[in-house]
Parts: structure tokens; C-alpha cells; sequence
């Protein structure tokens, strides 16, 4: 199994880009796209565990709008065949000083590209 | 792309049932043994962000032993093709009345095995 194929890996942060772009935004249209729009898609956000795509739109069109800004500390996208990839990088947010924040997706190229079928975001003390 | 293919299924939770029970007993040995001995391999832990597979070992071999409990609420193993698959579950600890802990794995069906390449846990106070 090829690791970071150059084409694959350009096609992923692609993808990566667009979302965190709407996530910065708060772009529901965009955030809801970049899932795969199935009952088993799952999203462990920052204080709710939620189960298939109906449960993350619902989850994206409650939450009010509003810029979120952060520093990237460290971004780790590693590629696997063409088709599979997972993208984690840990944050600083501006909102909570002494924070870190975690944010993990497993990215899957679907017959109409890439979509994030798994998610996990979560908040810890600044181990630093 | 086949979704959940019976043996492709079969053998991930056979995988991760190893991983549970050593994750359990503490048995470090299979627990190194789980994930993918690569510099590429992440883990979000607790209260700790392990990048590289030499980090997370050097995590575990740190942690002191005792039998971790905990009753699980959700699990779903989900894979993608042959090769790819996701285990996400969450919990509620026996050591934390009020809170809930998600576990998130992404595994690779690597040549020798199937192997974690990122996972991430985090612990939230229960929505519920």
C-alpha cells in the first residue's frame, strides 16, 4: 500500500482546506458536504456525540454563526492507497487560553470524492 | 466502494477485540503491537498529544498498571473496501461518574496485519 501518493495527498489537503476555510466561516452549506451523507458517518464534537449525517446537520444548523479563529500547531494529513486518508492537528484556540485542542478526521474518496466519515474533536490542559 | 464487507468486518473486530482486552489488562506488548509502527502514527490521548509511533510506546511503558473499567454505551466498526476501517465507541468510565469517553480509531489492513494509524480519546461531561 502506497503511503502519500503525491497526487492523492493534493487531492486530500484539497478537500481539508475547503473544510476548515467553512469551519472558520461557519459555512453549514460546505460543512455538511464534506461528510458522507450516511447513517453510520459519526462526529464526537466538543460536548456531543453524534451518530449518522441527519445528526451532524441538525447539530450544524443549531449552531450560531459567528467567526472561529485558532492557531494551527502542528497539521499531520498521511495519505493510504488513493482512497483513504486521516488529517489531526492540535490547536490553539483564541476563546480559551491554556488550551489545546484536537481535531481528527478519517477521510474517504467516494464515487463523488472526498468525505469525512469519521470525526473527533475534543478540548484538553495545554500539556506544554 | 463495498461498505462493510462480512469478512473484511470480521476481521477488524477480531482486531480490536485484541486491543480492547489488552487496553483492559494494561498489557502494553499488544498494545504497541496494535498500532502501526510508523513515525506517521498519531494519538490524541487523556491529556496528551503522541505523535510517532516511538512517542505512544514510550507513553505506554509509562503508565502505571491496574485494570481500567467502563461500560460501553455505543460501538460501531464501520469498514471501506478491504483495507480501511473506523471504531468509534464511547463509554461511560467506572472512575468518572458524569462523564462520557470516546474512543475513535482509524485502521489500516497493513501487510502484516491490521494496524491503528491515528486514534483519539477524550473524555466529556455527559450530554445525556
Amino acid at each position: 500500500m502506497e503511503i502519500n501518493n503525491p497526487e492523492t495527498v493534493r487531492e486530500v489537503e484539497e478537500a481539508f482546506e475547503r473544510y476548515e476555510i467553512a469551519l472558520m466561516d461557519n459555512n453549514v452549506t460546505v460543512l455538511d458536504d464534506s461528510f458522507w451523507n450516511n447513517p453510520r458517518t459519526i462526529r464526537y464534537g466538543g460536548a456531543e456525540n453524534l451518530y449518522g449525517y441527519a445528526a451532524i446537520q441538525k447539530f450544524r444548523a443549531a449552531r450560531t454563526g459567528g467567526r472561529f479563529t485558532r492557531r494551527i500547531d502542528r497539521l499531520v494529513i498521511t495519505t493510504y492507497g488513493k482512497d483513504f486518508a486521516t488529517a489531526s492537528l492540535h490547536h490553539h484556540p483564541a476563546n480559551a487560553p491554556g488550551k489545546v485542542g484536537r481535531q481528527m478526521q478519517t477521510w474517504v474518496k467516494m464515487p463523488d470524492g472526498w468525505r469525512i466519515v469519521a470525526a473527533h474533536v475534543s478540548t484538553i490542559d495545554d500539556p506544554d
